[in-house]
């Protein structure tokens, strides 16, 4: 790939450039710096801030190309999952009991239980569930997990695969056939993986790989070929079901609602981020090097609004992006901005 | 001041390094990049990184310059203060019952009630008195404010200097009276304040100066002058209360444990950290730029251990340098360790 001429960083080559600033009174009192891509439907780069060639590890926005074999494999309908089902093996859920309930259902209909899971106990970041567990004396279990949704999925296609009980192992078909998605939407081998903190193998790829594996769901089109169709309704799924995907007052959940369904966006951790544009034809990917979800969701936020699909004054925009920043007083002491860049 | 020949940058003039870095498998995750000085008591810089001259709001790694005046003016010996309630009085606590039910004392024995505290409510940030609050169906109060007992401490000067009940007034006498000692120490004038979030003002200054106030604190000695025995009773308290300053499993807490109350550190908002050593006579400051609280403890750690106070092996130290990244099932997935610059 040759370097893109609307490449609009003038910063030296490969180094971040800033995307959010915090302010206190008249001070910029911290900054995050990272890498994004705006990508079409052919793989070309649209636009770009840093460098486009970065190669890091996506983590849970990787969920989509994780969950297309779960339908290409005929696992999905053998099962007989719902949309709803299908944007919950996209998630990066809070354990809130919507999320917990229906992985539970899901896995007893599989006729497995959660103690198949292998993606760990995590404590519940839903506070009313949180809370009830501390008032009940109880603990968080598997289900709690914020992929627990996507280890559902990996158990519903071992089940048709008749793989290992090992699933998350990185030479177990259920993961061979995440890695082959994985391969041909970014357009390039995996750089390698590391272990996610679902136990999951996650692979590397650029930040322009992934944009364009966003473009391609962007552009699939349901009628075409097997993949196409398991993308378009995986898309269309997470658009549908955005308070499964994460949950209330999660960044992912109030701003795909503040699009109206349009667009779907997923997190990842060490603040990654995605978004598929389909009516854009447009795939986005960005990466906030020192890790901050702040940073990330402010620069999502601000490229969305960029791209014509958000709106700069809904209260879900406002809170990620120009946010004013309180103390406990309740007294604005100062405000989360897009740098200039992405302003 | 001329650039010191010591100076280890090698990046841009201006430009923060990298301090620390998370790993995941053969991947560089994310870094956190900063400014740091170690400083003398002749002010003098000994080690630098980054910008020295970078100006940054301090947050609460000032308390122990908005300290000063309590002692200073009669009013910590009027109101029989003890070294606990010093400690208690530049601590960041994490609003855990031993912090709670001192500070109610304190005020208790002024006259004074939480309903007189102005810094607000915050949840509280210990887990055990989290949980009993939820248990109890119980909500937090200004107490649990991890400024509460700096803010007991305004309110014990306060009463001796006869000022208003609006105590975080920028032109209020408490606040002036901070002001003189923090513009004294740190040898500049202010650049500058922001409201904290607790409400009180929080003058800026370069990274070099809150260094320098840091090597004060170091080098003061009991039978000097006011100001040099309020400086050394205040860096005494908070080295013999570690648990008072902040709290169990917290950076402060325990890394003075680990240096066996030979060295005082103290953590600011939004990646800020000094350190004082008296038997080396050097102060520490440093601030990572994103903000990130690992990235300022690792960089901490890494300094301290550079300067031959904290020994690179114990556990308090190898939870914030070298620490391995475990995932929910206990898997070691990664590490967190010092950037070149520190290592």
């Amino acid at each position: 790939m040759t370097q893109p001429e609307t490449l609009t960083n003038a910063a030296p080559a490969g180094a971040p450039v800033p995307f959010a600033e915090i302010w206190r009174g008249p001070f910029l009192e911290s900054v995050h710096m990272g890498h994004a891509v705006v990508c079409d439907t052919q793989g070309e780069i649209v636009m770009a801030w840093g460098d486009p060639h970065a190669v890091v590890l996506p983590r849970s926005s990787s969920k989509m190309l994780q969950g297309l074999p779960l339908i290409e494999s005929g696992a999905a309908d053998a099962a007989g999952l719902t949309d709803a089902q299908l944007a919950l093996a996209c998630a990066s859920h809070q354990g809130a009991a919507i999320h917990t309930s229906r992985v539970a259902a899901w896995l007893e209909h599989l006729g497995k239980s959660e103690s198949d899971l292998r993606c760990g106990v995590q404590p519940a970041a839903d506070v009313p569930e949180a809370e009830r567990l501390i008032r009940a004396g109880e603990s968080a279990c598997q289900l709690h997990n914020n992929c627990s949704g996507k280890h559902a999925g990996f158990l519903t296609l071992n089940a048709h695969l008749g793989g290992g009980s090992e699933y998350v192992e990185a030479d177990h078909p259920v993961q061979k056939a995440a890695l082959e998605a994985f391969e041909d939407l970014t357009g390039a081998d995996s750089y390698g993986y590391a272990i996610d903190g679902c136990s999951a193998p996650n692979h590397a790829t650029t930040v322009h790989g992934m944009a364009r594996a966003m473009a391609y769901f962007a552009g699939a089109k349901t009628g075409s070929n097997t993949r196409q169709n398991a993308a378009a309704r995986l898309r269309d799924a997470i658009c549908a079901y955005p308070e499964l995907v994460a949950g209330e007052g999660r960044a992912c959940t109030e701003l795909m609602r503040a699009m109206d369904g349009r667009v779907a966006i997923k997190t990842g951790a060490e603040a990654y981020y995605v978004a598929i544009l389909p009516e854009k034809g447009l795939g986005v990917a960005l990466k906030v090097v020192d890790g901050s979800t702040r940073g990330a969701e402010c620069a999502i936020a601000a490229i969305l609004v960029k791209l014509g699909v958000l709106d700069a004054n809904h209260p879900a925009t406002r809170k990620r992006m120009n946010a004013p920043i309180r103390n406990w007083r309740g007294i604005e002491t100062g405000i989360l901005r897009p740098a200039a860049a992405l302003a």
